[in-house]
């Protein structure tokens, strides 16, 4: 039986699925990553988890592939940074291939889940799409004509990190403007904060300023709230610009839209379309598809487990 | 002897060069190009320029490439939008294809220029390559592993239009602060006009509000002139967030900056190189190249004539 597994390694939890050549699931396993204990500890988890999906389905894996938020270099097979689970330059991909003798590839979690989705879900049979994912943090990948594309320095589609306003708050990066700082996860908390802390109509309605979340700042634009109202709107604006910018970088014929912010707020991808179509140049939108992932929760997995890095003459 | 014929049709006038598989060229003639008296009449004087140099070399080229500033699908052979020659839908690959018997390829200025600096100029020998021309537009080139991104509609890389600044000035696209608004040509005229118009220190110097250009910007930024002072300013600053934006999205090894600001300000690449590096993602910049484009003139009539339409499986 010829299967692969991948693994979705993130800050709280990692999914570990083995899957065929047809993008089946024949196996799962999760448990909590707990990276405080320090990388040797969670691969000896990954590998041990592995060595179970293994002997769950009788026979070895052909591959394995691991999936990470954060800079990864595929090249190496190092993380060289992942926020979610704060480590730096750690060695991933030799250690899981020495303990398991099975070929072992890393790679960022977003691309990952292009791949994924490249090959199993929305973005099949399209000629090029990008993968847009809206979480924490926004991420990336962009595929065309079957290639990932992974840049010289394995870091192409860190689109959260583009510029949309270069006159606006101050990113995470130490640059003003990033998309993030207004509509990733951690942004749109940023951005309530300030306006509860400048006390602008509907304040009284949010949490005390270190418990403000995004989570509240959607629930509250539910009821009309105008703090969280113009906080949305404006997270809606920023992700138009990045979208306009990525669709006359990239003019990929599809977007994957993924990530936590759209799996909770999936009507955010219409809305979006409405306003990206009317405004980017006509022929870069003329036959663009908006699409949400199909694979959701196991699309980093599943994409992992089918990474191959491409031989480039 | 096998050479190849390449076209730079501009807006006011129209360059032909026929280069060998080396790249070196082995005849040139140059035109007024006319796009008032429509496209027949310019598509007639490109052939019979072709025509003259295939007798000059007494053989016949291999093919034809013809490079056009605007939105070009390759795959038709259609110019969908040239601004400098304010044609539409105009068909060109046929027409020339059939005049004179040569396999005729058509494509965007930049990405042409981006084909030759990659085979024989300021891009050969890397990974990848990502070109940013200045001049009255901003465009852009990616090349990765040899093959230039089209994009689904041959639009990929309309770098003009990422917005840097989304509460910012319109473009003449209808968004705002796309990075041509404080960056291109017309932008940088625009937003001193604004500021004479509204009598900001310096003002004086300036000609009247409708003979105000770039080059009236840049040559008072010289005598530091406070108002050309700021906007030259702003444009660097417009600049440093598309080439961090669009480092983050393609990851190049190499930047090719090409243009008619950039051939006259050729030390702005310096500038512009020591602002990104230090802001950046560190991975994304650790190893890149900021180099000017090599061929110069002549970078988009030799590119046209190498490009080749990627037969994709």
């Amino acid at each position: 039986m010829d299967y692969r597994i991948g693994v979705d390694l993130g800050g709280t939890k990692t999914l570990a699925v083995a899957v065929n050549e047809e993008g089946q699931v024949l196996g799962e396993r999760r448990f909590p990553t707990s990276p405080e204990r320090g990388p040797d500890s969670v691969l000896e988890d990954i590998a041990k988890t592995v060595g179970e999906l293994q002997d769950e389905l009788g026979a070895p894996a052909q591959m394995l592939g691991v999936g990470i938020a954060g800079q990864v270099d595929s090249k190496s097979g190092y993380l060289n940074y992942g926020p979610n689970l704060s480590w730096r330059d750690v060695s991933l991909s030799e250690p899981l291939q020495q303990t398991l003798s099975l070929p072992t590839t890393v790679l960022n979690d977003v691309r990952a889940a292009m791949v994924g989705e490249t090959k199993f879900g929305a973005a099949k049979g399209y000629s090029s799409a990008l993968g847009i994912f809206i979480g924490t943090g926004i991420g990336g990948g962009f595929i065309s004509a079957g290639c990932l594309l992974e840049g010289a320095t394995g870091s192409a589609c860190e689109i959260g990190h583009v510029i949309v306003d270069f006159k606006g708050p101050l990113c995470s990066c130490g640059n003003q403007g990033c998309v993030e700082v207004y509509a990733a996860g951690w942004g749109i908390a940023a951005r309530a904060r300030e306006r509860v802390a400048a006390r602008e109509s509907g304040y009284e309605a949010f949490p005390s300023l270190e418990q403000i979340s995004a989570k509240d700042v959607f629930k509250l634009s539910q009821s009309q709230n105008p703090l969280a109202a113009v906080t949305i709107a404006e997270m809606e604006s920023a992700l138009t610009s990045l979208l306009i910018s990525s669709i006359h970088a990239f003019n990929p014929a599809c977007l994957v839209f993924g990530g936590g912010i759209i799996d909770g707020h999936p009507q955010l991808i219409e809305r979006l379309k409405k306003r990206v179509v009317k405004k980017a140049l006509p022929i870069a939108v003329s036959s663009i598809v908006f699409s949400q992932s199909i694979l959701g929760p196991s699309a980093v997995a599943i994409g992992a487990a089918f990474y191959q890095r491409e031989v480039k003459s």
